[in-house]
Parts: structure tokens; sequence; C-alpha cells
């Protein structure tokens, strides 16, 4: 049977970029759409056009020159918005409308000022307006982590009827523990009318660490979009990654749900965006970290010499990254130093690598790391002629 | 009801210290352990003593030093290690030896080219060797994460009969999913045979970013400890972060789960681990991240500006952060530029803050962020009297 496919909607252009220190430029951002459409996303929000002329002008570029992807524009549900990320979309290839307002009880009192009727009517109305100018418009449901269930599904349900096809359900605050956004899913599956005929998105934010399994969580219980951005960047600790949740369903071919994500560009994808915003990816990040791959204790270097699957599970060039690394440290063991050795030229019997093992500990407690160069003078002080290579 | 403690485990010096750039000397390790110990961790795995002269030494320094946690060390399945670990931790007021084998078939074949009554063997002799030494002995059942529930059930039930009080069930690889997790945890609640005399620890790796769901789910389904590092990090993609874990059961009180953490400490340990590592913690990063609590889109500005539970679900307090940021971008609202401008003195009428807001704009597309200088030089373009205080 094919995996059922998850649509990757990707917002690193939008919700990733509108973090203080990441802002990109026109010319930047189009590079990068260039790019999440050869990975193979299958929707990039490019933007909130309304919020600024660069960002209108940068909507509209990226609508121009996308080939594959569906071109989506951010806009709250007020006329004037919509009107603008409609005219900024005008050339894109498949236009989409990203609209909704905020329906928890705090943002609905706090924000509006309003009544779950007065959000319900402009949600309506927001969503009619927005299908004037294009076909596939996504409603979003602003702290839909937050929201009563019940309510959900009802502005949902107004949501389909006035023309929705997509219904995005944000975690915005990065609240719910899985079960529960997996449960809300659910209910919304079951409980939505009109639910063949729109598709359900999961938008994650990352503020307890839970946006990756909220996300996946999402699409277990009949979600089919995952919102996300490429390194996790976003608004405070982020949105869900991207390129974790394409390894997590890739990882676990029993849940028959995959993406149309190149994983060969993501390592590469991850140090684009990472060098453009000038945000820096940290090494112990999943998949795309400088560490993601590297074994340094002895344990584990050994394990990983004799069988990579010992402990790893992805296999490093399936998302880019070309050989896992056997890192020298003082956490390491015989197996490792006689590795990197022999990768160097120096074959080493038993008996000479317990003499090096004890002069490279001396080494190794004295730096962070013992690069190839110390592995030299250890075999000098050694004096071992066991150079088999020049 | 009091809520139930989860016991924290700190591999910050062991598992955390063993990454390619992480090392550290015993004064940094005996000072990050004198944190830890006022963070409130239950129990601190201060290295691997057999390892190198300078982990013995450190772990020593540290048992000699730790007030109130227990100290821990870690050994293989071998005699000399577990020695080696109880010479190290000779002076601790509360001593645990960590000890065990790998237990999935691929390890049992790949690693030790044994049989799993073999491993079991191995892990009973462990057990037993190390309760000569001290009363508190933890099993690790590696690559637990792939290991068949029924084998692992009687290998854990085999370890408690030689005197283990904890059991530890790493996802050494990072594979689980929050599900799978969980349900192992409750299967080995279920069956092993003595499980009233010890405590189940949940060691989840991030490889796929799913170490802190993974986690939660154990002790949602009996565990009562997490094995975890700051910041998460440690091997490849890292540990479960602590500070992540602390604050998903603090906000979730109806999990009725807490820990002894002091979470006022969380930001300043983890600026400590970081610069004593040198390894960066990405902006993004939940709970320590810089942008963990910086806001910059306007609509959650305005949000937040209103009411700071719009938007955060922590009060920034509570974790040693002194404030939400507000931080002015292309993408921030009138809202946040009224607010920063009048943090400088500027009071502006609607009016005003239209045309202030218009020339924001104009700098704001320019660069990535918008500062106290920028907003005096704006207020001058627009030729605004408008400054209320100095």
């Amino acid at each position: 049977m094919n995996a059922d496919k998850v649509q990757v909607f990707d917002t690193t252009l939008r919700d990733g970029e509108q973090v203080p220190g990441c802002k990109l430029n026109t010319h930047q951002k189009v590079l990068i759409a260039q790019r999440l459409d050869e990975l193979g996303v299958d929707v990039i929000e490019a933007g909130f056009p309304i919020s600024s002329p660069g960002d209108f002008a940068s909507v509209q570029a990226i609508a121009r020159i996308v080939k594959n992807a569906t071109v989506c524009g951010l806009s709250r549900a007020v006329k004037s918005d919509i009107e603008a990320a409609a005219r900024a979309l005008e050339h894109a290839v498949k236009p989409r409308i990203h609209t909704g307002i905020g329906t928890s009880d705090s943002h609905i009192k706090y924000k509006f000022n309003s009544t779950r009727e007065g959000v319900v009517e402009r949600a309506v109305e927001a969503v009619s307006f927005a299908k004037t100018f294009v076909d596939d418009v996504e409603f979003y449901a602003e702290d839909a982590g937050r929201t009563d269930n019940e309510f959900l599904a009802y502005i949902c349900s107004e949501a389909i009827k006035a023309g929705a096809t997509v219904l995005n359900i944000p975690d915005t605050t990065g609240y719910c523990l899985p079960e529960a956004y997996g449960a809300k899913i659910k209910y919304l599956k079951e409980n939505v009318q009109g639910i063949e005929k729109a598709i359900l998105s999961c938008h994650c934010h990352n503020d307890l660490g839970l946006a990756t399994a909220n996300s996946i969580a999402g699409v277990m219980n009949g979600a089919r979009q995952i919102e996300c951005t490429i390194n996790g960047v976003g608004e405070r600790a982020g949105n869900t990654s991207l390129e974790e949740i394409v390894m997590v369903l890739r990882q676990h071919p029993y849940l028959n749900l995959d993406t149309n994500v190149d994983s060969k560009l993501l390592y590469s994808t991850s140090r684009m965006v990472s060098e453009s915003m000038g945000m820096p990816v940290q090494p112990n990040k999943a998949i795309v970290g400088a560490n993601a791959f590297a074994h340094s204790s002895g344990i584990h270097q050994d394990g990983v010499i004799k069988n990579r699957e010992t402990y790893e599970i992805i296999d490093p060039k399936d998302v880019g990254v070309t050989e896992s690394a056997i890192v020298l440290t003082a956490r390491s063991g015989r197996a490792a130093l006689a590795y990197r050795a022999k990768n160097l030229g120096y074959e080493l019997t038993k008996l000479q690598l317990d003499d090096v093992y004890n002069e490279f500990l001396v080494f190794a407690d004295r730096s962070k790391e013992v690069c190839d160069g110390d592995i030299h003078q250890i075999m000098e002080n050694c004096k071992l002629n066991v150079r088999a290579t020049a």
C-alpha cells in the first residue's frame, strides 16, 4: 500500500522570518523559496504582505518564480490584509490565502474584546472574501490549542461552509502535550461538518520542546498537513522543524505516512537558511546539527565501527551528510583511536595500541578534541614505527 | 493531593561531556556539579571513571563536594569498570553505581557477539558485584528502545533480583515515538517481577526531536526518573533537555507529577554550562534560548502587550529570565512601536503614531532589528516634538 501523503507547509519565510535577527531581503527570500521548491515542500508561506512594503515585494517576487509549490500569503481577518495578499499572489501558479482569527477565550477577550459569535462572523467574512480572489483558502483558528473543542469544531464547520480548503489548528503557545493535541485533531476529524472537503493542518510551537511530537500526533490522528520551518526557526522557541517531521515519518514506515521532501537536500538547505538568517543551529540539533552524526564516546564509537546501525538509525547520506564523524576525545576508546589512526596510515597491533592509547589519554585530558596532527605527535612520542603508508 | 515526585538524573557531566568539543576540566566540572546540587537535581552522573584518569579524578572530586544529590558513576558490565566507579565514589554521601549492557538483538549480536542468555548472565554478575560496594545500583538495558519487551522485562526482573534499585530504559538511538516508548514503560511496570522494589528511569535521545515527548510519555506511564542534561547536550543530537521536562511538568499540573528543581535557576545554569563547554544554545531553543520569550511579529506583540498570557504560557521570571523582550522588526506593528517608544519617553497620539510607523517601516525593511538609537532617529526624521521625558 502506498503511504498517505502529508503535505509539508513551509513557513520559514513567514513565521521563521518574523523572528528577532532573522530578517531576510527579497533576493535572499527568493533564493530560499527556490530551494524549498526543489526540496519538494508542497506549500511555501512566503510572507505577510500587508505587514510592510518589503514583505509585499518579497511575496510578489516569490509568487512569480516558484514553479511547483503552492505559494501562500498570510492575512488577518481584515479586508485590507486579504486584498494585499491577493495582489501579492496575483502571478502565482498555485496561490493560497491564509486568513483567520484567534478562537480561544483568552484571545477573544483580551485581543479582540469580542465574543464567540463575533469571531465566527469575522472568520466567515474573511474566508468568503478571500474566496473571491483564489480557490485555495486556508483558515487558521489561532490559539486552537487552548480553544474549547466544541467551539473549535463549530467555527471550523462554518469556515468550510464559507469555502475553506484547509483548517489550520495552531498550538500557538506551544502548550499542548502530544496526547491532547492528537485528541483535538481526532475530535475535529469526527465532529467538523463537511470535513471531507478540507484537510486539517498542524501548526505547533516549540515552547516546551514538543512541537515535533505534537505534529506527529496530529497526523497520526487524521491531519494531513504540517506547518514547519527549516531548523525549527520561528517566534520565541520556534516552530516544528521540517527536517524532524520528514525523518520521523521516513523512519517509521509502519505509520504509512510520508512527504514529498527529498531528504538528501535537508542538510544543505539547513546550512543555507542558517547562513542567510545568521541564525546558528546548535551542534546537538536533531538531523541537521554539526554533531547529529558524530560519535565520541568509546562505547558508541566501538559499536558504530562494528556496525553503523548499533547507534545510528538514520544513514547520514540520506539527509545529505557525507559521513559519520568519529571524533576523538578523552571519552573515546581504543577502537576509535585505531580507526582514526588507520585512516592516517598507522596499522597498530594490539600491544602497540595499548601504548599509544595511554599516550592518547594524556593528550585527550589536556584538550577538547584530538586532531590528526595530535595523532602524528602521539605516534612520534611512542617512538612507534608503525606507519604503513606515507 | 501532593504531586508525585519525578527524580531528575542529570547526566550533563557524563553523557553531555562526552560530546565533541564539550570537554571540561575537573575544576569546571566541580563548579557545574555544585550548581546542579543547588538547582535541586536528585542524581548527578559525574562521569565514567574507568574512561580516563582525568575523568576518574573529576568523579572523585565531585563525590567529595556534593552535599544533597546522589553522585553516580558509569561503568560497563565489566569488573574493572565497576571497581573504578566504586573507588571514585568512595567519599560520596550518597553514591550510586550505574552499570549495564546492551539488550537489543542488534547490540547482542554486533557489539557483544553473544546471546540473550549471555547478556543476562553478565548483567546479573555486574549488578551483584556493584552491590558489594554500594546499596544504590542502577542497571541500564542499552538500546532498550529496540529491545523486545518480553526479554527486556525478563532481564529487568533478574537485575532487581540481583539488587538493582533503578532500571534505566534507554532509547539509545532516539528511534521511539512517544506512544511506543510510553507503552514500553507501561509493559515493564506491569510485567517486571519485583518492580515495586525499583524505579523505572527514562533515558531518551533526541535524534528525531522526540526526547522530551518520550520522557514525558514515560513518566505518564509509571517511570519516576528522567535522565537529562542542561541544554539537551549529549551524544549526537543530544539527550532530553532538563529545562524542558521540568517546565512541561510544572505547566501541566493535572499530570500530578513534579520535580525538586528550582526553576528560577534554569536560565543561569543553562548559560553557565553553555559557556563552560563552549556549546552554543540556539536562539530558538525552548525555555533557555535567547528568543524563547522574545516577541517580534505585530500580531504577537500586540497580544502580549494587552495580556502576557495571550502568547506566553510561562512567565519568564519563573525560569530566571528578567522580562519578555519586545523586539522591533519589519514584522512589528504599531502597538509594539508605541510600547518601545513609550519606554524611551515618547508619548504618541494615534495620528503621530501613523506617521512614525511609516518611517519605522523604512528603517525596519533595511535592517534586522530596530534599536533604541534608531527610534530616536525616526522621531527626529518625523520632526515630532513628542518627547515627554528626557
